[in-house]
């Protein structure tokens, strides 16, 4: 079985590029937005609509036709964000199986749970994501330091309820993840290679 | 400034064998139950008792009398749990002067963070505390699963309870800490090894 390695993070925490380094050091392939480019291929669909269904949690609405029926109507999208959430879990099972790997976001813990991933979650001091954000990612420089901490919140609240929403388990229970590293105060250059000698000697490997 | 590692734990994680092997890496002296014995000897009292009142939130008691004054009268069992947290926060900040050192538990990342400790939580899942308190710290031998897991469930409350009152701050919150770790599926040997590599890293050092 391949050694697959799933990070979940905090916006602006760095987990992205964490991912990518300990990809490198293990000589692991690496998925991240190429998840999403796969699935909008597959579904015909552009990549920023696929993003946009797959970030939010769907509402059920459940219409009463009075006199008529008490069952809910099947929701159009609801139903295209059931079908692109089992594309996603098709394409993660398949890049799975095709080689070790570091993959970003996308519930790929839950999902790929049989093959009992290395998961890491990423987090960090609001300050620093603040920096994080504005001199490595290039967000937030037309923001306010409040208006920039409520949109990293918000992208967090987002990720949360969509990944409790998919996988009925609540994101930032450290029971999910077998390491959380704040990336704050270590470089993550280090933190690299210190989660990758943890990788190696973890026994779900 | 001498370096400090701070270790937080859940009962049955493992997490003050991981930070004696942590302290065997880095040459650094370790503190667990010394620093209650410290605090006996000075306070003139036995370790179980200082360690009971340590660990024990102390409840506020405000009597009314009644046509006398309805100022709170001061609580001696109160003083004396202040008393001690101060003894322990001296004893603490001496040992934090003398040298490098890992020290377990005692609020120590809170009382000691001026001097910018690393802090580590150390965590596991259930069935994995359940086995190493049996087999590993010899605890729980004549209970059911069920008993040993209340028992757990109680001394991980008492923490968290007496980590709240003391600091003001959440036990669990995981911004409290550099590194979360799950002790379920990595050996404590390489776990140790890499966490010490981190700590080299950190830029709080």
């Amino acid at each position: 079985m391949n050694r697959i390695i799933t990070i979940s993070r905090e916006f602006g925490s760095g987990g992205r590029e964490l991912g990518r380094l300990i990809a490198a050091k293990l000589g692991y392939a690496y998925y991240d937005k190429e998840i999403v480019s796969r699935i909008a291929e597959r579904s015909e669909m552009t990549e920023t609509y696929v993003q946009n269904v797959l970030e939010q949690k769907p509402f059920l609405t459940l219409p009463i036709h009075v006199g008529v029926s008490l069952e809910p109507t099947a929701d159009p999208l609801l139903m295209q964000s059931q079908e692109l959430f089992q594309l996603q879990c098709s394409i993660l099972k398949e890049v799975a199986e095709k080689s070790d790997c570091v993959i970003v976001g996308r519930c790929a813990d839950y999902i790929l749970s049989d093959c009992h991933p290395f998961r890491i979650f990423v987090y960090a001091e609001m300050e620093s994501r603040l920096r994080r954000c504005r001199e490595t990612e290039g967000v937030g420089q037309d923001l306010s330091d409040r208006e920039l901490r409520n949109q990293i919140l918000g992208v967090d609240r987002q990720r949360s309820d969509y990944y409790e929403f998919c996988t009925g388990n609540k994101w930032s229970d450290r029971l999910n993840y077998d390491i959380c590293v704040n990336s704050t105060n270590i470089p993550l250059e280090e933190l690299a290679e210190s989660v990758a000698m943890v990788v190696r000697a973890s026994k779900n490997s």
